[in-house]
């Protein structure tokens, strides 16, 4: 009876339910009005994504997702030639590979609402603190991850969202938004702390909103108590058949 | 793909995806193994959820839930003759419809995991707190809910677990073995605080795994980016349907 939220992405949407996370705080914000399904996997760039399209996504599914967020790049954007080049996946095939996953998603329901989100940025120093603390003196020298690179596959990213009309959020403009956003909202130049999730949770809770899919204005998929009569409990359930 | 875990119960399971919430957590420790889906509805009791299942748990599912718990009790303790009447249901009644729940879902599922959780201990004056500090001196003398009537269900929940063998949590008494429980588990008197939660969490996950249904012994959804080779990453999702 509840409409479905997939959350599909990498590592930032498969942690979105740690403490703090996003994921969990958009289930509470459509709690009892929709369901959220997370389908994040770590480590994944959008090339490894499509192998798992049609089994998320089935194409006969008599149910299909009234929403989803498509949130991957930060594996994609990966430097080629550095310790994370096996997750590299060159620019214009990221893009096309996007462009997949939302056609597919449209062919599984006409009137999903897609919402891309781009990679986050990513803080350089961060990173080597965090491969530092790992390897010590054996951590790489050069980062597997740029800012530069980040931000060139989130304008992919948006440019894409833009050619089919869908909805997008540009997560890499917006947390740079805030000083200090690298400790601020990043715990290891990449993830989010509580803070970045934060912020992910109120851009896509606004762009749901945007696109009427509020849950302010979505119905309880049952009777709030208080209206229920104690001594005819019945009556409150029978209402819902009218 | 993934098993199903249904969370049914009232407000306690309702708000589990809060901040620090049982449902989260669980969700977040069967992270790409099982799916957890929250049904909680704040207020009710064990007659009023008699409405829902057949729509929460329909009988003609082709994926029932492969696991289930089952937490009411607080709202159907609720004292006669006090502010809170409307939500008590009898005694052997909330036996009664326990037990119709509990052979409802064995109808969907003969092979389902139902674990029954009592509700948790009552600290009546952190309900007096709570309701002076929402009416000031118009708030109620005498307690809705007592921590006497608490245990009475509780047992009487854990007595219906032993007859029908179904594993259960004692909720009620669990909380109280540790000192201060009153204000370190409960934030109002009877809902959940983060430690609470972390309680609840601890004793589902140790239930489920005696049950052989832990998130350890699970196989991932999909291949773990690790073993997915960069230049034939096709190999790792063959493999799968060997």
């Amino acid at each position: 009876m509840r409409p479905e939220i997939v959350l599909f992405g990498d590592s930032i949407t498969e942690r979105s339910f740690q403490s703090g996370g996003w994921g969990a705080a958009l289930a509470d914000t459509y709690s009892r009005k929709a369901d959220v399904k997370v389908r994040g996997y770590g480590g994944y760039n959008t090339r490894w994504a499509l192998f798992l399209l049609h089994q998320i996504f089935p194409l006969d599914s008599r149910k299909p997702p009234a929403a989803a967020t498509i949130f991957f790049g930060a594996n994609d954007a990966a430097i080629l030639g550095r310790t994370s080049e096996r997750q590299h996946v060159p620019l214009e095939e990221f893009k096309e590979n996007l462009r997949k996953i939302v056609l597919h998603l449209k062919e599984c329901s006409p009137t999903i609402l897609i919402v891309l989100i781009t990679p986050p940025p990513v803080d350089e120093e961060g990173r080597n603190e965090y491969a530092r603390s790992l390897y010590g003196e054996d951590a790489r020298k050069l980062p597997e991850r740029t800012n530069e690179a980040a931000e060139v596959y989130a304008k992919k990213c948006l440019e894409l969202a833009e050619e089919m009309g869908i909805r997008s959020i540009n997560l890499w403009s917006k947390l740079q938004e805030t000083e200090g956003w690298q400790k601020k909202f990043l715990s290891d130049g990449l993830h989010l702390t509580p803070e970045g999730n934060a912020v992910v949770l109120q851009e896509v809770v606004r762009v749901f909103k945007e696109a009427w899919f509020s849950a302010d204005e979505m119905p309880y998929d049952f009777p709030h108590h208080s209206v229920i009569d104690g001594k005819s409990p019945e009556k409150a359930f029978e209402q819902r058949c009218i």
